[in-house]
Order: C-alpha cells, then sequence, then structure tokens
C-alpha cells in the first residue's frame, strides 16, 4: 500500500509514524507546501519520498490530506479532478459540512472519504508528531453514503490499525457537535489566556502562582491560528451559537454568585460534576 | 515533630503523605468531621491516630487546618484561643484576605501562618491523596509580618521539605491573584460542562466524540461544591470582577468572528499563546 500525505504537521506525520510501525503503508511519499516541513519529515524518515504536489496525488493508493479546512476547501476539487477510480482520497478536517458540500456534486465523489479522527495536541509541525496518539480515541466518518462502499471500507481498516473507534454522522450534525466538544473549549481557552495576559501586564509574578488546574484549562490556548481561524470561520453558524450558550452559562453563574445564593451554586457545581461520566471516572 | 491534621481530605491526607515519607513528622494525628474519612485514614496509614478535634488541637506541634475556607473561618478562632505558645497552626484554603482579616486581633495571631499550597487535582477525599503532589509548585505565605518570625521559618521548612517553592504576598493581593489562576479557570470549567450537558440531552452520543483537548478544559468541572462554594462566596468581589473581564473577552471574540475579521481572530489567537511561557514551553 503506497501512502500518499498531503501536509506534513502534527496529523499528517503522527498519521505516517504509525501506519508505517504497524505496517499499514509499505512506501510512504509526502508534500508541503512549507519545504522546512517536507525536508523534515524525510530527514527523520516520516515519509520516505518528497515529492511535488502532483506526485503526491497521481502515486498514492490512499491521499491522505491534513491540512487546515480553508486549504482543503482549495484542494480538494484539485486532487478529485485528477486521481484514478482505483485511488482513494481522505481528509482529517475539523469541519466537515463546508467541505462535504464543496464537492457533492463532483463526479469523483465516490473516491473521496470525508474523515475526522477526533485526536491531537496543542502542538503543531512534523517534529510534533507522535506515535500512539490516536490509540483508543473516536474516528468519524460523515455522509458515509455518498463515498464508494470499498473505500469507505478500506479507509475504516486504516483507522482501525490505529485503533480508533469508528463512528458516523452527517456532516451536518458532525459540525454541530465538534462545535460543542472541540470548537468552544478552544474559545474558553484562548479566552482565558488573553484575560490573565491582560492582567499580567501590571502584575508580573502572577503565572509563577498558576498551578495544575490552570495549566489544564489553558492547555488549548497554545494551538495556532493557522489551524483554528478556518475552522472558526467555516462552522460559524454553530460556533455562534454555542458561544452565546456558553456565554449565559456563565452569566447564569455571575447571577448566583452576586446574589450570594449558596444552594444555587452549588446546584450549579454538582450539575457539572456530571461530566465524570465524560472522562470514564 | 508530632503533625495534626484537621481535615483529612485530598490535601490534609497528600500533607500526611509525604510529610511521613520525607520524615518531617514522627508522628501524625488526624480529625475529620466525617468519620468515614479519618476511619479511612487511620486505616491506610495516612495517620497514626484518630483523635477528637480538641485533642487534635492540644497535641500537635504543628497543626494543620485543611477544611473548607468557610469552616477555617469558623473553627481557627477556636483553635487560637486554646493553643500554646509553643504550638504552630496554619490552614490550606484558597481565599485569604477573609481569614486573615478574622484573626487579625486575636491575642495568638502570631502562633497562626496564613499559607495557601498552589497544589491539588479535581478529585477530593483522603482516598484521593496522592505523593508528589506538592513538588515544584508554588506556596504562599500571606501576611507573613503578622506572625511569629520562627513560626514562619519552621513552615516554610516544612512545605520545603515537600519541595514547593515559597512565595510571599499580603492577603490581599492574594485573592485578587487566585482570582485569576485558580478560580475562574474553574467557573470557566463548569459552565463548560453544564453548556455541553444541556445538549447532551437531545444527543446522546455527544460524549463519545470527545477528544482530549476537551478533557482536559472540563477536568476542573469535577471539583466539588463543598470546596468551591465558599472559596466563590469568600473572594466574591474579585471573582466577579475576573468574571466579567472574562464574559468581555469571550464577547470580544465572538465579535471578531461575527464580522468575518481573519486577521482580528489570527491576532486574538496568538496573543493567547504568549501563555505558553505560563506552562514553560
Amino acid at each position: 500500500m503506497k501512502l500518499s500525505i498531503i501536509g506534513l504537521g502534527l496529523l499528517g506525520g503522527s498519521l505516517a509514524l504509525d501506519l508505517r510501525k504497524r505496517k499499514f503503508a509499505d512506501h510512504i511519499i509526502g508534500y508541503d507546501k512549507n519545504p522546512v516541513h517536507s525536508a523534515f519529515a524525510k530527514q527523520v524518515g516520516l515519509i520516505d519520498e518528497e515529492v511535488s504536489f502532483e506526485d503526491a496525488v497521481a502515486q498514492g493508493d490512499i491521499i491522505v490530506v491534513a491540512v487546515p479546512v480553508s486549504a482543503v476547501i482549495k484542494i480538494l476539487p484539485q486532487i478529485l479532478d485528477k486521481i484514478s477510480d482505483n485511488q482513494i482520497v481522505l481528509d482529517v478536517a475539523s469541519c466537515k459540512g463546508v467541505i462535504c458540500e464543496r464537492v457533492k456534486y463532483h463526479q469523483k465523489r465516490k473516491r473521496y472519504v470525508a474523515c475526522h479522527p477526533m485526536a491531537g495536541t496543542e502542538n503543531s509541525g512534523p517534529w510534533s508528531a507522535i506515535s500512539g496518539m490516536f490509540d483508543g480515541k473516536a474516528f468519524i466518518i460523515c455522509d458515509a453514503e455518498d463515498s464508494d462502499e470499498k473505500a469507505v471500507v478500506t479507509v475504516k481498516q486504516m483507522f482501525e490499525v490505529l485503533n480508533m473507534n469508528p463512528m458516523f454522522f452527517n456532516s451536518f450534525n458532525h459540525d454541530i457537535h465538534v462545535a460543542y466538544v472541540s470548537h468552544i473549549p478552544h474559545v474558553a481557552s484562548f479566552a482565558l489566556a488573553n484575560t490573565v495576559l491582560e492582567k499580567e501586564k501590571n502584575e508580573k509574578n502572577i503565572f509563577n502562582l498558576a498551578s495544575g488546574g490552570f495549566k489544564s484549562t489553558v492547555r488549548l490556548a497554545m494551538s495556532n491560528a493557522e489551524m483554528w481561524v478556518p475552522i472558526f470561520t467555516d462552522n460559524k453558524d454553530n460556533v455562534m451559537s454555542v458561544l452565546d450558550t456558553y456565554i449565559e452559562k456563565l452569566q447564569d453563574f455571575k447571577q448566583l454568585l452576586q446574589n450570594n445564593d449558596i444552594e444555587g451554586m452549588a446546584d450549579y457545581i454538582n450539575h457539572a460534576n456530571r461530566v465524570k461520566k465524560v472522562l470514564n471516572k
């Protein structure tokens, strides 16, 4: 199986690492518009060959598009224009509605499988690639009925090699769900970082106090703008709506505190504690 | 050194564990108003002896008060009423202003050292006690000038045995700082959990999608109401003020997204990325 990876960042690099290790791919070729990324990926052996965009499209049995959502929208139709009926293209972006919409009527639509592996870290670049990042996490295939059945089976096998648990969604529902469990947590974290950084202008030692709790909450605030701005704009309506709910919840709490409503605050926290089940605790 | 611990929860239990292991204390006695806590602590060897509140006060060379802030305010004056000039009392609560105010003019004020070790987890109870929880974290002594100089030295030694880094604050500034780095991150996390739980009422599988990013952001939402409601009420003014700033930051982001301001969002995220230095990355 010859694997072609377009976009050699954290996700593309980590996929290369584990798909080689677990013998799903025996030859991996890669392209990144940033030559430092592809040279690094070749140097450390994430990929076997640095190739041009055209060769990456021409030569892969499976072509993984691991670039920001705005770039997927741009290059996916170009890739579909060129591939044969034996090749499969998949992407790994965090918004699926706008991408599926863009290629809905493309004559090669069936060769494309819309994927979202729910895994990552706050780091970026191929130097952040890590083995085992996907194990035990969920991966989603959207609008599977628009893809070739065998192509879906092959892609499912690929993610099962990574020990991921398959889920099937339509792209519209997917985008609502990820607004809740991924996009808004990032906004919450960026805003928290900016709140504390503003204070820090005048109080140099505030960060010396930062304990583990603070660190876990702002961890996502280290995520980069290049990836996240396109996600927010492409999932704008859902993000706006969930952000409204989040701000309302904060205002609810503020009202309880304003009123010294001890019982109300305890109820609010006890309810939030139900999130334990999410964390399997 | 005979150590007496009043309140055998996560903090009291973890202190007992490491202060014994590192030979700071050779005999540890403990009291908890919940007999299950003290029986458990005795059973697993966190403490050598379960004692009454009165004996815990009478017998300790150092008396550690590790109970919620509202309980500290109630029992600290009672403890100071009874101790000798050779005993030291310290507490470990997250709000210091209201406690220091409460005992400011007590005739035994000098025997009290107001402490805040900036360490913990989202878990509670003596069964959550862990070794090494304090290592490398900051601990704060507030209003040190109101305490006996030798008592401060002894308490500083105790926390240095735990590999903590000492900092000195006045209690007023302490409470402002912790509103930023501890109290508001908890509010942000409780509110985020409640936002997603509301959605989950109708969407049973939303949590299957929760990836590592979501989990780290809602981790603090597992913290318990018994501890946190008193913290919020006792630090009400600071929490209200920082919460206002946090809501403003979220509204700023919402405005940028509403306006499709790509550059503005990138600036917002790049600024938040500066938090990396907090995490020593």
